[in-house]
């Protein structure tokens, strides 16, 4: 019998040349996978099904939340909606083969950039088995093999969607190595995945912060970043008071469990008096529990006190901290102390006030008079997206099928030598 | 007396608080500053070349190579070219706050994407003390701090260019600790800087093989791979033979020392009787020495046999390499398993062959009918370049301004909430 270690390497080498081989096939061909990959999951609802139901019952053994519960169940609704974002991966224009700034230079030559796949792409998420499938056809379509590790609690239906998905890409003659999930749940095959730099040439954490700060610590490979969100609304003196706290009821309320929601508010002292009751009352509605600084506490008596910590917390939650500020300054300051460099918001009326803050805070995203909830590959018109990386190196924000690629410089010459 | 671990982090924190002033400072201001430096200097030349006089006559008891020793010294007239240089990249555009991709959504979301800078680089170099000065320069141009770490070789005179540095950047008003060298040529400080990833945004090594496996094995920061080139020229069946003579002479003994030298060449099988003697003639003018397969050394007897590890090998010399391939699958295979994805070029008249090269050669740079002495950030039209970029992630090939930058999604919005 092999060691996880000799299973783990077979994998990355078949991943390895079938990378190879996926970055010439047509984007028709890649097409045409993607949409028999979705009529595959279709007719095998009942076995993707029945996976998941002995994955459920697992869970439910071991008493896990029903919020857990409900991110882990497939239904014949949520296999269609699957096979329908696949689909629409399909619709998507195919960046690879793209050639950017051709240009001609004094001597002739003519040189540009190609787009090219990156190769070998390793993804490491946690419960939600419809990432197996969407992460699958983002790396597909853009030309690279993708090695899977989901949660364990998944492992039944990854699996069996992993399988679907390598068998008919077989079927429309992609090398089936081109997606592969690690066949074992044992924790051993993540620290093995993370030596794998001969083989693979990035690697996305997908989940909470003690995932991904294991993956950067541990992995010699390329890692992106993603996902963890302390997302900050200032809320400066000039604002509109009506749309600052529409705002914030929408980027905390929304769906408190995402990255991109609100977690923390900042207030203005002039308009603090004013405008704290209005939002407390606002968020009350939704059972928000507020946690603020001193002043905070004084003008509404319905607010608990925060502790440090509350200020570097990413609650997930129908939590939200709140701190009365001074200035511009020092709203820029906390945020770019605390805030986890995700999304950030200013809501205000004035002109200088809002370009600061654009320039200075230091994020992903950065917005005037909108809500935090907007950072997302479709909203921002990138058609899907594998993650938000939160990372300055290679790709910042949410990550369309561009940042899945790389580029090679093809020069057309006609003889030319170098002086 | 400080530790080295606590000189080091002292001075990475000094780097981080500085790039964040840097990251809002104008282009004109940083301009003024590049000119202070340069004036700067020619005014201290003497001081600089007494300096130099130090660490060459270090090196010279050391008995190193007269090449070595030459890429140490310097002279008033090379001191000018690197004031020169230094006014140069003044003149260079500035991509900090350009906004990229500006587009409007269908909620009326105006979103593009901000171009910032990382933050603080660090540079790893061998001896060429001019290194110290175009480094600096990017760094601060693109709106970056810089921690340098040169060779040990050329300390002084680094030091006393690094000190005019920070001291003319204070006259123009930048903070001084944007530009500051490692204060110690103890190796124990790269250790400390690779671990240095709450810090440092970026590392790249600029060196050879061997320092630039330690830094990617031992760093924790993000790390670009340069310059390690064994670059292939494929002279095609179909090609213009005159031709393929030139560009070889050229991209063998233009400068035998440099990453975008030709180290191997292949040979298609149907030319290889009458090309090879043809070669091996001009080569010879240069007294290069040619290690081939056993058909080359039958076709010509000044030929010695090559080994196995000579496909891998990048000689930095004199020396080529020689292979005789049957077909175009055979030379893709061939790159893609020996080479350093740095750059390769194809000789040829064959517009199908010309094509596949392009597509499904793997490197940074793929030429047809060029020098691949050309794979160079002035020759593609960047102006200048901190180094050369092996590597698919965040950059590849030259690197410009642009590859020091990152960017930011700016959004502007009038109120809008996501449903």
């Amino acid at each position: 019998m092999m060691s996880i270690r000799e299973e783990i390497i077979k994998q990355a080498k078949k991943a390895k040349s079938a990378s190879r081989q996926m970055a010439n096939i047509s984007t028709e061909k890649k097409n045409k996978a993607l949409y028999k990959v979705a009529d595959g999951l279709l007719e095998k609802t009942d076995e993707i099904l029945a996976a998941n139901k002995k994955d459920m019952e697992k869970a439910k053994s071991e008493n896990l939340s029903k919020a857990f519960l409900d991110r882990l169940s497939l239904d014949e609704n949520r296999i269609k909606g699957i096979a329908v974002g696949l689909k629409e991966v399909a619709k998507l224009t195919d960046p690879i083969g793209d050639i950017l700034e051709m240009k001609r230079r004094p001597n002739g030559l003519q040189i540009g950039k190609m787009r090219v796949p990156l190769g070998v792409i390793g993804i490491i998420y946690e419960a939600r088995p419809n990432v197996t499938v969407d992460a699958a056809s983002l790396c597909l379509k853009s030309g690279n093999s993708v090695i899977l590790r989901g949660g364990s609690s998944a492992f039944n239906t990854n699996k069996k969607l992993a399988e679907i998905i390598s068998e008919n890409l077989q079927k429309a003659g992609l090398p089936g190595g081109a997606v592969q999930l690690i066949q074992t749940t044992d924790r051993e095959a993540v620290k093995e995945l993370l030596t794998l730099n001969d083989y693979l040439d990035l690697l996305i954490p997908r989940g909470g912060a003690g995932l991904i700060n294991r993956v950067l610590n541990e992995s010699k490979i390329p890692v992106i970043q993603t996902g963890v969100g302390n997302c900050h609304i200032f809320v400066d003196e000039s604002a509109d008071l009506k749309m600052a706290a529409k705002i914030i009821e929408n980027a905390k309320t929304s769906r408190p469990a995402v990255c991109n929601a609100a977690e923390s508010l900042l207030v203005h002292e002039n308009i603090a008096e004013d405008f704290i009751p209005k939002v407390a009352k606002v968020l009350s509605k939704h059972h928000v529990e507020i946690r603020g600084d001193k002043t905070a506490v004084k003008i509404e008596n319905s607010i608990k006190e925060a502790e440090e910590s509350d200020w570097s917390q990413e609650y997930l939650d129908y939590i939200i901290s709140l701190k009365v500020v001074n200035n511009l300054e020092e709203v820029i300051n906390h945020i770019n102390k605390y805030g986890t460099k995700h999304s950030e918001a200013i809501i205000t009326e004035n002109y200088t006030n809002s370009q600061k803050f654009l320039s200075q805070v230091d994020a992903a995203a950065v917005y005037v008079n909108a809500s935090t909830r907007f950072t997302d590959g479709n909203q921002f018109g990138l058609g899907a997206e594998i993650g938000i990386s939160t990372q300055k190196m290679h790709a910042r924000g949410p990550m369309g099928l561009n940042e899945l690629t790389s580029t090679k410089y093809v020069i057309y010459g006609q003889g030319q030598r170098r002086e």
